[in-house]
């Protein structure tokens, strides 16, 4: 093994599997190298600190979920009310798949979330971004308004209004029986609330 | 002291002085007892264990604050829209003044939230249940629509969307410089979904 090239993203995808076993307090640079088949001072090359190797596996794993929002924001094929729909009902599930089945990969997400990491923040301003977009799209269209709001500020106020739905630290009632009508209640206030009518 | 009768409301404000001074892990009901110059067999005679004490003490702390809301939903010289915002911005505002002037009884109602205790399901039940009638005064009105949903679902749904200014889990957040404007943003949204137009 330790003749193929190490690169960045054979370190990450180690760690992240090390993780998976071993859960964000016990999980060591030793066991990504033993992983690896090299020495700890090579993954040490790439990655300075635990602390930063632990930032970029969690925002690889993060990044999936944004990449495939994406596709959401980007389906011009859909009206912005129902791209909207759809990715916070894709946040959602895609938060709640991450809690119940990568449980070691969503604690070390919450470490991070305790740190006020800078990688969190990232990942909160992708998102607010995408909601951007999708407002953008509603202005453009001519179906949402934002009154005397910009757009950026009635972007983070969706993902304020729905922030019970996406934030870890509601984790656990993500498997409550009325969850899911919960968030379709929210997202219909929320979106009769963007909604050009009359 | 002991001469006084020794009633429930008494050992509920010494308890309130006394976890003031110690804070929810070090306080005990001797000090309750030593403070109201009585024994802790007299305390044990009101409430039954320490668990109950603490429940009362900050079920009696949380219904100070419903009985402001309360003023708020009752005065009928008031549009459901302006009882509405008034509402939200006052909760907002008191459980902010609660977690910064009052820390050790945040601290200790932030561990019955930890604990799924039924003084916390009673006090969100209290909340839900002030929406439901400020809605309802809205739809009488008939400045406010539901569209498809009860009236109950809807004052849900209003609470959810108004969750990161309310739920202490987000009281480090309350004293960021744009809290304020964050909050006037989810309303305007809630406000612009619930109201009437065309």
């Amino acid at each position: 093994m330790a003749t193929e090239t190490l690169t960045a993203e054979r370190i990450l995808a180690a760690t992240e599997d090390v993780l998976r076993l071993y859960g964000p307090s016990k999980a060591t640079v030793v066991d990504v190298a033993r992983a690896l088949g090299v020495s700890h001072g090579s993954v040490y090359r790439h990655f300075r600190t635990k602390a930063a190797l632990r930032e970029a596996v969690t925002k690889r794993w993060l990044d999936r979920t944004t990449g495939e929002l994406r596709q959401i924001v980007e389906d011009s094929s859909a009206t912005a009310e129902d791209r909207l729909r759809r990715w916070n009902v894709h946040l959602f599930e895609a938060k709640r798949a991450k809690a119940g089945a990568d449980p070691q990969l969503f604690a070390t997400y919450e470490v991070l979330l305790r740190e006020n990491s800078e990688t969190v923040d990232e990942h909160i301003a992708d998102l607010v971004g995408q909601l951007t977009e999708i407002l953008q799209a509603g202005l453009s269209e001519g179906t949402f308004t934002l009154g005397s709001a910009d757009v950026p500020a009635g972007a983070r106020a969706v993902f304020d209004a729905t922030v019970r739905f996406h934030d870890p630290v509601y984790a656990a009632q993500w498997v409550l029986p009325d969850i899911e009508r919960e968030l379709a209640a929210v997202l219909d206030l929320v979106l009769n609330g963007l909604r050009v009518r009359a």
